[in-house]
């Protein structure tokens, strides 16, 4: 039976969707700290009830929505070559940074983060652990291949690629693909 | 000539340590969004004019004294082994960040400099323009003397290095000795 257009929890499910959409594309447009709910109710044409009955904050709905716009990149490749891999996956990661609302969003989510644990935990549950297991899988399938080192540190390797990335987001360092280049180079190579 | 202790230019260097010091422990003490100019005027015993007349804000005042707790750790040893001397500043480092209150201090300026880019451009200047140079510097005796790579990229090690470190303070994750170690494993040697 076709879902009833007029279903409540279809309605609700575009509403979510519109929200999250609206977000994106207003924290773009104005920058994390001009986006309000109201305004965010005003471009995705709910009530701000509406936001407020989903998501506690404006820190919420906007580590929501990009956490949502990452979502297309954040998957590893496994074509057996775990540089090349990685390096798709950055690559996906960057061009979402440069081109989308999730390098204002996130920047905005992180800094009110720092005076608001649940939001910064919740940045761990819906971005970091994802990721950990995610990328830990990956590094799995190329240690058992021995493409790393039997006792190389996967959680380290981790640290050291999203963070020089968010390192340099923080500090509004440009961040192009040769940089990720040269973090997989020192990271699989070393600089002995 | 012995200096006058009535002399203005004493006493302003008097006042702006005052301010500095009053500013690092009010934010270990209650977090940097509860510190207020007046809190700091008041605890140093000066003005809030005084603090203004030196700095255009918070996150200024706060920025110079995060610089001021830094500065007995920053200078890299030479002892002529790059690995135990990055290790033993990063320490230093560590040591600030997890006992005084340059922790909660940097994390909030940070922050702040995500919505107030003069603020971003003054930690470039003030505290990372001094430690790319100093960096550069020591790392090219390590290369002279065939300790790294001569084709090292050596801006991408310190950001890996420094990138960690920052990562996993803003995301209020442990910062443990054996985190530096295991940095320095894999940026040296390289997880192949």
């Amino acid at each position: 039976m076709p879902a009833n257009p007029s279903d409540p929890s279809r309605r609700s499910e575009h509403s979510r969707r519109a929200i999250l959409d609206a977000s994106i594309a207003l924290v773009g447009e104005v920058g994390y700290d001009n986006v309000s709910i109201e305004s965010i109710a005003r471009r995705a044409c709910v009530g701000k009830q509406t936001i407020y009955r989903w998501w506690p904050s404006k820190g919420a709905v906007m580590l929501e929505a990009a956490t949502q716009s990452l979502d297309p990149v954040v998957a590893f490749p496994d074509t057996g070559d775990i540089v090349a891999d990685l390096r798709v996956q950055l690559l996906g990661i960057l061009e979402i940074v440069t081109t989308t609302g999730f390098g204002p969003a996130y920047r905005g989510v992180i800094a009110a983060g720092q005076s608001d644990p649940d939001l910064l935990r919740a940045v761990f549950d819906q971005i970091i652990a994802p990721n950990v297991t995610a990328f830990s899988a990956r590094l799995a399938a190329a240690r058992e291949r021995g493409e790393i080192r039997a006792d190389a540190d996967v959680q380290t390797l981790r640290d050291v690629l999203y963070g020089v990335i968010e390192y340099r987001m923080f500090h509004a360092m440009p961040i192009e693909p040769g940089h990720v280049d040269a973090i997989l180079d020192v990271a699989f190579h070393g600089v002995r």
